[in-house]
């Protein structure tokens, strides 16, 4: 099978264009692609460079750019038209309609000189928190969590901190364990959204089995992945999470990043936080 | 000042267009946005109840969507353009260069239905990884890592592992503790990259004094942020590293973004990975 060659050129990550490009490939599941992301191209110099690796693929090659920076981007346009390849500006379409729709121009920066930004701040002490705060661990400070996610063993609890973590939300994560109440953990987190996470018995079944398959140890006992122990688990959790008026969230069959949307509309339901680059 | 209303809408999660709305919004650093994102959009009953959210703001919005349905990808745009509101269709010229380019049909599903699919479950025992091999954590299985991250106290290893863990790889780091060889820890891990960060010295710094600040305690001495004391130690660092023949990288006054696609780089020149929805 054919490969295409697809080329992501960006004067800040790419990490935009990447993901939208990785979004619109999901779409073409049985296709091969060849996918190269070029990085801080701040000059013409360095992009006729990559333009003449991209003329050698010629018709069959796809370029997703995005640049901050006015001029660059209107170059890059013209040489493609020029040579005849396939060209997405991503980026200065949303661009120029924010500008009609403010009458403001924009500042030209690329998101990488944003760095220092408060923002980034944010996301980068939140990410420490979540991972100081993985699985029952830092209780002392639980009290600064934005969320705190609570359920049973293999209901995804690290990535989804992870992910919040990325979206500038503390996020502390407790395993629940039948019969020894964590109430008292949470002394002093009265601010924190407490999630409770659900999952269809079956499915948590079917990780627990996943997991023993790994060796990499169970917590408790042999009866971990038991469809009976499963399901009264379960049933414990929810009766628990229930009693305390808790927000549960069932996980079941989802993609994380919907499970974090849903979490992220309790926490801020007029959102105007606006993710990382 | 007046707000504009931004709308993000989304038959999956609504991420791509989330991120490329915050790229674009950083070119307006002075100008105030209300973002309102609507995920898991499937029907045009729902569609036309966001409809006529947006149809309040009329002139004033912007709407940017990603549809992976092509039915529904139309119908927005048609109904946009009747209603005479700005909108931004990301995704769909994407998909249909791909289209072109390849003579395929696209497959029509959303991204949250890729749930299941190898590279999610691949990017989840990844962060778990991380998360557990954080800051010289989990010694015992540091030779299935992908990449050890190893450098001086605030140089940003914790997030960087989680990013690069986000994209599906298995990261570990280990703080450069001066005077205390890490060398013996990593028996075993002969198949990782190391990569040694470095610093600049005023950046670092500035970082620890900003930490000492936090009252959250430093590793170590009170001489933790001594311009003396760190020029000594980066000194250090980096003739540990280059003794060794490790990659050294570079993170004064870059977005972590793009120290983790350096890092890739190194991992997968011809890279083909494509990262997260």
């Amino acid at each position: 099978m054919s490969r295409y060659a697809i080329y992501v050129v960006s004067d800040s990550t790419g990490e935009t264009a990447w993901r939208t490009t990785g979004s619109a490939l999901l779409q073409f599941p049985d296709q091969r692609w060849n996918v190269r992301r070029f990085a801080d191209v701040r000059d013409r110099k360095t992009l006729e460079g990559i333009l003449d690796l991209i003329a050698a693929d010629g018709a069959t090659a796809l370029v997703v750019y995005t640049f901050a920076d006015t001029r660059l981007r209107e170059y890059m346009a013209a040489r493609l038209t020029e040579q005849g390849i396939r060209g997405i500006d991503l980026i200065g379409p949303v661009i120029e309609q924010l500008r009609d729709a403010a009458g403001r121009k924009p500042a030209g920066v690329t998101g990488a000189q944003y760095r220092q930004d408060a923002q980034y701040g944010t996301r980068m002490r939140a990410i420490e928190y979540a991972v100081k705060h993985d699985d029952g661990a830092g209780l002392a400070t639980i009290g600064q969590a934005d969320v705190i996610l609570i359920g049973p063993s293999r209901t995804g609890k690290t990535p989804l901190s992870m992910l919040l973590a990325n979206h500038g939300y503390r996020v502390a994560n407790l395993p629940f364990i039948p019969g020894q109440p964590l109430i008292e953990m949470l002394d002093g987190a009265d601010d924190a959204l407490v999630v409770g996470l659900m999952i269809d018995a079956d499915e948590l079944v079917r990780y627990r089995e996943e997991r023993i398959r790994s060796g990499k140890g169970v917590p408790g006992a042999s009866r971990y992945a038991e469809p009976a122990v499963v399901a009264e688990e379960l049933a414990q959790a929810r009766a628990f999470f229930v009693e305390r008026g808790w927000l549960v969230v069932d996980v079941s069959g989802r993609a994380i990043e919907e499970i974090a949307i849903e979490i992220i509309g309790h926490l801020d339901p007029e959102s105007t936080h606006v993710g990382g680059l």
